[in-house]
């Protein structure tokens, strides 16, 4: 896999398909593994992370999921390339931080990743497009089950997988669905939503991962407890609070319909012809210019865009996405006036 | 003339060409004459204003000017089509809001009109596409005498012409020019401009008229001083003020493209985006959006749009146009709503 060539295209995840792609963007899971025979990464000499890298690099290749999949040693990237993946998901900010001993594996459309020797050795994620999360089980539980015959996995019978935050430790698992909810914070009702979902355990947080702050409506929910309970169990609990989330922001949607239809018209229109004609624009603003007009399609007042193209430029606006478009390195207004060619060349091309 | 065939299209003197047509909008001069035999109309009874109006009406007869015009007299007319003659600037605001005993001529393509028993017995004015003063003198001056031979004008050889409020005596004339400054608002030099204006006694209005603010960067230039100096004196003044203005703000415009092409370009495309898009707008963000779109066609940033166009929008987009093309009465919601729909159907049908 060449990074190059991902630069116009998304994940498989980012389809923009799948059960609720109205309100759900994407499901995800990640499971944390460390190895029984071995220091965590954060005890480890060099020599230590490169026998978790040949280890993973052998047992990797007796399996299906992996075969056409790449293994990147990340200090053999420059750092717009770490971002690059970084900003498609792929890998963490801090993976991408301090890259000696670390790696990273994509799988062709990028529906698996492994980070190598981030704070776990493995941190194995599978991503699906639209609410999907029993799907999404299913590969990475595949994927799971092949490596652990292969890799001498950390696993206790009344713990559960060792992990070297004790928060993880059990199945080690977390599941996160992205959610677009324009509705919510227009009715403001999304307070009282982000509380009940504090309150149940689950964590939310921004488009762009832990630490990010929710921008153009997008949140991301996912389990905080992995002790105590089984991955079905977890995942049936995520399932039940994600459809009810969704039921208020359809039921939201609608009031806006019924009640407010020519305003919200209005600051949908606006936003689509504000990013087919911006000269310059910040990542922000884009955003939440491209939540109004997603919003815009899912209630058909925008006909002429495909969901796809959207996801696409979720991705595509990022720093170092716009930075590999381009070829070199560009400073923040370069970036800005790329952006708003990129976004035009995009929506336009649709229209 | 049926007001109703007007709705969709402006007087002559905004066809968008002209002598500096890219700063100066039109030029206009207004001449104030009384009658010598009979009082003021601020004295007159109801008898003394039809008077003035039966004799206006015979005296225009003979007149090749006034061969197609049309004779309103303003208490026939309701309130919707007297604004819609204001927003045309065909008339004053004074003159719509006590319609009693008042007349208004208007010439087929707008060139002409003349307010019967507003302050003085007759207000004539003349307007023509551009800069071009000197024209618009030939054309009034020559209705003027045609007048004079027919009715007997208020004139004493010491004093001139003899006017209701004394500022006007003498020539009784004021000469304005429409301008558009972009380039010395965004560059704040427009304070300093309108400061030597005053200093040099000329007065300075919005697009609107008498006691409007400038909006979207247009200001209406006119002479404050009517005594002891001819005619042709004062529209030499005028003129040489003008071009000193049209070359400051053409230097201006060079700056700004030179300096920060990037950042005009943005603003101006955004601006075209915004008006083909909006769903609701009002008409200060109109003429302020219409502002930047019109410094886009004149810098060459935006091709695709005739001035003439633009000219047209800003006349339809005023409340009474709107009702008048909606064909009933409309609220604020309503005129910003119809407002955005023929701003759409007049941009995106030239684009």
């Amino acid at each position: 896999m060449e990074l190059n060539d991902l630069t116009h295209q998304t994940g498989e995840w980012l389809r923009g398909t799948g059960p609720f792609a109205h309100i759900v963007l994407s499901s995800r899971i990640r499971l944390a593994r460390n190895f029984a025979n071995g220091p965590f990464t954060n005890r480890s000499q060099k020599k230590d992370l490169e026998e978790v890298l040949s280890a993973v690099d052998i047992a990797i290749q007796g399996i299906d999921f992996f075969k056409a999949a790449t293994f990147f040693r990340l200090n053999e990237l420059d750092n717009i390339d770490r971002q690059f993946l970084v900003e498609r998901h792929l890998m963490s900010h801090d993976h991408a931080a301090s890259p000696q001993g670390k790696g990273l594996i994509v799988s062709p459309e990028e529906v698996l990743s492994v980070m190598v020797n981030e704070e776990d050795h493995l941190r194995i994620q599978v991503m699906q497009s639209g609410f999907n999360l029993d799907g999404t089980w299913e590969i990475i539980n595949s994927i799971d089950n092949s490596l652990s015959e292969k890799l001498p996995f950390a696993f206790l019978p009344e713990w559960g997988f060792l992990t070297a935050c004790p928060t993880n430790t059990g199945t080690a698992m977390r599941g996160s669905v992205m959610l677009h909810l324009p509705a919510l914070v227009m009715t403001r009702q999304i307070n009282k939503v982000l509380m009940a979902i504090s309150k149940l355990s689950f964590a939310s947080r921004g488009f762009y991962g832990e630490g990010t702050q929710a921008v153009g409506n997008f949140y991301q929910i996912s389990n905080q407890v992995s002790l105590g309970h089984s991955e079905l169990d977890i995942i049936q609990n995520i399932n039940g609070l994600i459809r009810q989330i969704v039921e208020q922001e359809e039921q939201a949607r609608q009031a806006l319909l019924v009640q407010n239809r020519p305003v919200l018209e209005d600051k949908i229109c606006r936003a689509w012809g504000t990013l087919r004609n911006a000269r310059i624009i910040s990542s922000q603003e884009t955003i939440e210019l491209l939540s109004m007009v997603r919003l815009g399609v899912d209630v058909g007042i925008i006909r002429e865009l495909a969901p796809k193209t959207m996801n696409e430029l979720f991705i595509m606006i990022q720093p170092a996405h716009l930075q590999k478009i381009e070829g070199k390195k560009l400073n923040t207004l370069e970036r800005d006036t790329k952006r708003a060619q990129v976004i035009r060349e995009k929506l336009n091309g649709e229209a």
